[in-house]
């Protein structure tokens, strides 16, 4: 069956990141019948960017026959209203909800360009870069003297997925993310290596199948002992038996994405940190 | 002032991680009066967690004496009439939009659980992860054998923040970012490090104020000739001047998120990659 086809905007006062996830949600929804094609217009916050969004969105409409799609957070009024105005099905994502607030709040909102990141100056925003610092720096068991400023500390085999994670944790929520390895060694001993016994609590575990560990080592290290499904089979289920016995809460990253694993993370280490 | 005090649920059949950011935005325009704490209810996705979750919010909002804003993605009416139908403002944030496309699109949606974000086994997602192993590999100068891979290579003086934006782009674009740094070795030899002249085209530049790269190079390493003010006054110059002369695109960092700086990339750059 041939879908259908339109053309989606993304159009933002700022740089319509918000606007653009929004946008997949929604459109995911329409995704039998249609395919979308998508053009991001960020930092319009002029009337001139405006009246210029304005008119490309019109040249397609007309070329298409059909108005393009617009997810807008455009906020202020008067540069909203050039875009509102062409020849679009124009969505202001923020605006029901606003209302709503606005009712039920009993109080006005009161709009600022730029408010959907926080400002590269403020302090959460330093807090985060220096945790996408310090979770590059505690990469795979490196430099280990920072581990008890670490928020949490990641552990598996390798390639399970630590590092992504870790990374993401970082990046999305300013959690100090340290990650460290579980190796064939730790399995030998039967215990966990002894640099992590002092920060039991703040350690999670990431497990994953060994098909899928095999085939992800493959692509590194092709044919590498390392690689083989033997291997992957043994260090697996020793490093699950491992985290049982030490009673450390662990999930298998094979059918997840980074952000289900950082906040089934979250959740289950209880750490209530807000997201960027 | 004092201001009042609302609590906020973020209450998704999947991570609710667009729910929160887009929560953000909304609340930020009603900061001024209200103060918001927030509870983050993800992977709802059976009558009982929604039950949970109901019980959860009438109980906050008899203590609190004003109901909670609940803030949703549930697309499955059964579980989503439980929260609903709690003591709590109720803010379906697709629901307007889908409601809105089913008119203008004269088709019907259909609402998939976990949509919000690809799945773990696509090949986009994977894609993805390569980008972040990518752009860890390419870090700093490492590893050029794989420059003529990278979509995009940013250059710059140390700790001018390419490795974070690096990182943003890899995870919320896939996009294959490299770093690379100038050095005053470049400056006195007055031309880009060779490895670099082949792929001028993926070149983008990342400049900062000088006291302010004083100021982190400072936190790195605290009283080193690296960090003084004269030093990021020569480097950040002739770094400039060197990009200006070469005809590289470049931007400061000085008051921009790793938001702001990826979203001009790609603007400046042409690259028209989804995000996720």
């Amino acid at each position: 069956m041939q879908l259908n086809q339109r053309t989606v905007f993304i159009v933002s006062d700022s740089t319509g990141i918000t606007a653009e996830t929004f946008s997949h949600s929604v459109l995911s929804q329409f995704s039998k019948s249609f395919e979308f094609q998508q053009i991001r217009e960020p930092f319009v916050t002029t009337d001139e960017k405006a009246k210029a969004v304005a008119k490309k969105i019109n040249e397609i409409a007309e070329r298409e026959k059909n108005p393009p799609i617009v997810f807008s957070t455009l906020v202020k009024q008067d540069i909203l209203a050039y875009v509102k105005e062409s020849n679009c099905v124009f969505l202001d994502i923020f605006g029901t909800c606003v209302s709503q607030l606005e009712s039920a709040l009993g109080a006005k909102s009161e709009p600022t360009i730029g408010m959907s990141h926080l400002s590269a100056s403020s302090e959460a925003y330093r807090n985060r870069i220096e945790a996408i610092n310090f979770s590059l720096a505690h990469d795979d068991g490196q430099f280990i003297h920072g581990l008890k400023e670490a928020d949490v500390i990641l552990v598996g085999v390798s390639r399970c997925g630590k590092t992504p994670t870790s990374l993401y944790l970082a990046m999305q929520y300013a959690i100090k993310a340290a990650n460290f390895p579980l190796i064939p060694e730790d399995f030998e001993r039967g215990s966990l290596p002894k640099t992590l016994q002092p920060f039991r609590n703040k350690l999670f575990g990431l497990s994953i199948q060994p098909d899928r560990l095999s085939e992800v080592r493959n692509e590194r290290r092709p044919n590498s002992r390392y690689a083989t499904l033997e291997q992957c089979l043994y260090e697996v289920a020793e490093a699950e038996r491992l985290m049982r016995r030490e009673g450390i809460e662990w999930l298998s990253t094979t059918t997840k994405s980074i952000e289900e694993i950082s906040t089934t993370v979250l959740q289950i280490l209880g750490l209530n940190k807000s997201s960027y």
